[in-house]
């Protein structure tokens, strides 16, 4: 085989057979296919897509290139999301899936982008460790049923050294990349049951409801293919998830709805999507395990699996009774309504820039993260608000002065009439 | 700027300023952008194209990036074809004009392909020099009036880094970066006219004739914006160009056509190229000039210049008055016709891979070339031979088994009913 045939074959649209995708992938990660002829190919798999077929052997060579997790458990549940603002159902998911005795084994990423990634929400629990070794994580989530732990190098060394790779060349936003991507890690991580949550939105990655019911499709065949118990649901991103945007705020909002503090349209996606978890686990039909996963929110039990999860992995289990014991941001400033207004719309995308003005995100791997930055929305779309009531406060211990980034959520949040915004 | 931006412009069909494009290429040439993110770029070049105003702004970036001559000359001339199997056209047309008044400065490649590049085909002459100095180059043209030299690296260096990254990465095929390849490096001779031969068909770059008229088309365009006298004609490549593919061989038909011994459809396009030279030196009309160009070819002027440069660039210079002094193949195999048929077609590809099977050209810039290999061919399409007529004559001298060469070059050939061909 021959790298620039491969090459040409995916800018002229001919499909590559499994083995030239598997020479290719293994080609790139030992170092005998350079990056600039790799980078060369993924401009034409943007630019031309790749068949199912080639998505699935794709999938399958990078999952191959390293470790599978042999999990030792009769049957454990993955879930993923594809990412979107203020999202952290997984904090919310695993506990309550494991409360109902399905064990949740989560690898998880760091972020670029608006906030950090779950590793990166989580880091803001003091003490919590996420590098743990495999007999740790496996330890923990036998103990619990919940465990997280940071990509490691062992598992998936291809798909690392690609999406740096994609992150560099502009050739990020490709649906069978980023499918082969997300699934190449499941598949490694080795669940028996694998629930994908593909949102779509603003504050998403897929812009459009089409693009994500195509990803999810995609991503479901190639689980089902691998031979995976496997759903994946669209959901909406338009408006941020939830109300809390930033690590530790974040943090503190899962653990509120854990608590039964709030119950809004971030406790019925987790409720849905735990759900589907428990019916691929054989617990009932949807509505029996929604009864089921609503009742571990209700007695405590899903909460009390995140507290045993803390401690194990070293953090302050404390935080789950008392959030105020998170990282507090140094300053915040409160956004209010001049005069009576109907909320129309958040655009999620632009809050999401906003809390990376804030020092919630980074913008390349090596940036530090304000692990109290961050914005908690105090309305929703279709809420009225009076004359001073408050819509937003904005949070922050490395950024002291608030007016650009006040702006700019002022202008995320679209109103009805004439109705002028103000902050304080 | 950022690089990733300028990638993600010209992915999603963004035209790019003339400032980016420079950049661009200041970058990739002084190293700032690496390999990686530039065969992103082209290759998104390939699949999306480049707007007719990039292509000028690529081809002045390149352009600009090395030195540009200074030919010290009142009126000089730089002539170009896009390649194709059997050119020699060069050796012809550069003596011809230069015998009537107007010096042709040239500067060529070394081929990667059927056959070698023009300054491979030269130095088949005993002692023939290529590796001019600047000062050298200019002396010879100024005396004869016609001067070859190999590309040096101080002329469009950005255009050979990119051509060489573009050769491993798949991207060669793309109008806008051939068009700005080459264009760059016409631009930088920097002689006052510059006439381009556009092939098209089965032995060219380009295999329809639209793709040509819109290579063509752009430029001439490119030379005009940059102030030259340019004028691009698009030639017909279905058929090879003259009889002899092969670097000695094709040698020896480009003094036989300016010894005068041959009139056929060579001679006819070098006349038709010549005399556009002419004319754009303000000659006469296209009429006039072309009778000048064969005026020189009677009276043996053009050869005379040619054999004065051979010996001025230190070959032998008797081959212009006995070709049988060029380098002889040490083994021949010739194709007769079993029965009576008619040519109805000659395929140049094919012709030129059996050329390169007969070792004439090269794959990859280390290959060794025989100097000796090539074909004659006997008959053009058009013609009626009888039984044991001969088709044509393959020559080596690094290949002694001629099977797979002789079944080949006879597939190339079309003949009209169940004419049996064979070979002895």
């Amino acid at each position: 085989m021959n790298i620039i045939d491969i090459i040409n074959k995916t800018k002229r649209r001919t499909a590559l057979t499994a083995d030239e995708i598997n020479w290719l992938v293994s080609g790139y990660t030992n170092g005998s296919i350079p990056d600039y002829q790799m980078s060369a190919w993924l401009m034409a798999v943007c630019l031309n897509g790749l068949t199912e077929d080639e998505t699935v052997a794709l999938t399958f060579a990078l999952r191959d290139s390293g470790d599978i997790m042999h999990l030792d458990l009769p049957l454990t549940a993955d879930k993923h999301s594809t990412g979107g603002v203020g999202d952290k159902t997984s904090l919310i998911i695993g506990p309550i899936a494991a409360a109902c005795g399905v064990p949740v084994a989560k690898m998880s990423g760091r972020g670029l982008g608006h906030t950090g990634g779950t590793i990166d929400k989580l880091e803001s629990i003091e003490g919590f460790r996420t590098d743990l070794s495999i007999e740790e994580f496996r330890d923990i989530l036998k103990k619990t049923g919940f465990a997280i732990v940071a990509q490691s190098g062992e598992l998936c060394p291809a798909d690392k050294k690609i999406y740096a790779l994609r992150n560099a060349t502009g050739t990020v936003d490709s649906i069978p990349l980023i499918c082969a991507s997300i699934m190449s890690k499941k598949l490694a991580m080795n669940t028996d049951i694998i629930v994908l949550d593909v949102k779509y939105g603003s504050g998403a990655f897929m812009k459009t409801k089409a693009d994500a019911d195509k990803l999810a499709r995609l991503m479901e065949k190639i689980g089902l293919s691998a031979g995976k118990k496997c759903r994946a649901i669209v959901t909406d991103m338009n408006s941020p998830l939830g109300n809390n945007v930033g690590n530790a705020l974040e943090v503190s909002e899962a653990i509120e709805i854990l608590q039964g503090k709030k119950k809004d349209g971030l406790y019925d996606v987790c409720i849905e999507l735990a759900a589907n978890i428990l019916g691929l686990a054989g617990k009932g039909t949807l509505a029996e395990c929604k009864a089921l996963a609503e009742k571990t929110i209700a007695d405590g039990s899903a909460l009390g699996v995140l507290r045993e999860t803390i401690r194990l992995q070293g953090g302050n289990e404390r935080i789950c009774d008392d959030t105020s014991l998170l990282p507090q941001a140094r300053c915040s400033y409160t956004v209010r309504a001049v005069e009576r207004m109907k909320i129309v719309a958040i655009d999620s995308e632009e809050i999401g820039m906003t809390s990376l003005m804030l020092g919630a995100g980074r913008l390349s791997k090596e940036d530090p993260i304000d692990m109290t930055a961050g914005i908690v929305m105090h309305c929703s779309p279709g809420e009225t608000l009076g004359a001073d009531d408050e819509i937003m406060t904005l949070y922050s211990t490395v950024c002291s002065d608030f007016s650009d980034a006040a702006v700019r959520a002022l202008n995320a949040v679209k109103t009805s009439g004439e109705a002028r915004k103000s902050y304080t």
